[in-house]
C-alpha cells in the first residue's frame, strides 16, 4: 500500500490534458504529512522547512488516474532529512521527487534532529 | 481602469481550455482586497467573513486573456456588505459574482459596520 | 456514505487557518463527477456547463478535517439540472452549494436532457 | 525590470503565513511563458515538456509581497534547454529554480532545438 494516494482532480489537469507540474509538489506535501503522522512525527511535520526539492518527470498523469506516492527517508544529516517520493499514476511511473527538509527552531535556525525522530524516519 | 486585473495563468485553465470555475472566487478575493485597500479598509478586509456568494457564468476565459474585475458595493446592512464583481476576459463579459461579507469580532460574531467604513465602501 | 470525501489538504488552508473559499467549488466539482459517474452519466459530465452557483458558508474547515460532500438533484428543467451539495468537515456543517448545470451541444447551445439521464439523476 | 511579476495572492499563502512551496513552480511557468513570448518563441512554449526541476528555497514570501522572477537560459543541449529562475519577494532573495525543458514532437520524442530558437533563448 502506498503512503498516500488520491484520484487526480479535474482542476489539476491543464489544457494539454495532463496534471500541471506544480501539483506534484502538493502531492509530495500530503504524502510527507501522511508518512510522518503514521510514524507519530506530527511535531516534526510542523517544525521542518523545505531546503531543496528536485523533481524528475517520467510520464504524464491524466484525469481518471489515481496518483499513488511512496515515501522513503534516503538520507539523514545532523539537522536535515532527505525524503524520496515515488509517484505513480494508475501504476505507471510518473514522477520522482527528492526533498531536503531542515528541522528549525522558532527563529528558523537549524536544530539537530532528535534520536527518536531519526529512528522513526528510517524505521 | 478596473479594480483588479491579471493575465489568465496557464495552470488556471482546464482540459476544456477554459478557466476552471473555482478560480473566479479567487479573482474576486484579490479584487475585494484591492478595492478595500484602495479605500484604506485593510482592517475591514482582515475582519470580514464570507456569508454567501453567487456566481453567474456568462462566457469562458482562455489562456492569453487578461481578466479584469470591477467591484461595487451594492448593499449595506447593519453588519454586512454586499459586493458585486463584474469579471471580463479581454473585454468580453465572463462572470458576475455577488458576495455578502459579514463583519465579525474575534469570536466570529457579527458586529455593526462603522460609519467611516460604510462611507468608504460606497464612495 | 457520502458521494465524495477527502482529507483537507494543507495547501487548501489559508493564513487564517481555514479552507480558502474557492476550494469549495473544487470539492463540488469532484463530488458532481463522482455522483454522475456512479450513475453512468460520464457523457453528461463532459457535456454540461455551469450556469450559476450559490455558496452559503456555515462554518470553517481546518487542516486535519475530512471533507464529505453529499449531492442531490433538486430540480430538473428542460435543458438544466440543479444539484445541491451539502459539505461537512469532520461531521460539522460547513457549506452548502447549489449549482445549475446546462446540457450543451458542441456549439455551446442548450439541449434537452434525455429521459434516461433525468431518471438517473433523480434515482 | 523582471521577466514576470505578480503580487502574492492571498490563497497562495498557507497557515504558516508563507507562500506554499508548490506555487513557486507556477510562478516559474508564468515567467517561462513571458520570457519566451517576449522572444517570439510561442511555438517553443507549446512544444516543450519538463524533464527536471530543482528548487532551492532561500527565504519566505508573504501576503503583501510582490514576487518578481528573472529568467536566463543557462545551458543548451541538442534537444534540451535549461532555464534558471531567480525569484525575489519585494526585493528579498526567495527561491531559485533550475528547470530542464526538452523540445518534443507530437509523439513526445525529443527533437533538436532549431538554430533560430537557440539564438533567441540566449539573446
Amino acid at each position: 500500500m502506498s503512503d498516500w494516494s488520491s484520484p487526480v482532480r479535474y482542476a489539476e489537469v491543464d489544457q494539454q490534458g495532463v496534471v500541471f507540474n506544480s501539483h506534484y509538489l502538493l502531492y509530495c506535501d500530503e504524502a510527507m504529512g501522511a508518512f510522518c503522522l503514521a510514524r507519530g512525527l506530527r511535531e516534526f511535520v510542523e517544525r521542518v522547512r523545505l531546503a531543496t526539492s528536485t523533481l524528475t518527470w517520467r510520464g504524464p498523469a491524466h484525469w481518471g488516474d489515481t496518483v499513488e506516492v511512496d515515501v522513503r527517508c534516503t538520507r539523514l544529516g545532523r539537522t536535515s532529512a532527505t525524503l524520496s517520493f515515488d509517484i505513480r499514476a494508475s501504476g505507471r511511473e510518473c514522477c520522482t521527487v527528492e526533498t531536503v527538509y531542515v528541522l528549525a527552531d522558532l527563529a528558523g535556525g537549524p536544530v539537530p534532529i532528535p534520536d527518536d525522530v531519526r529512528a522513526a524516519l528510517t524505521a
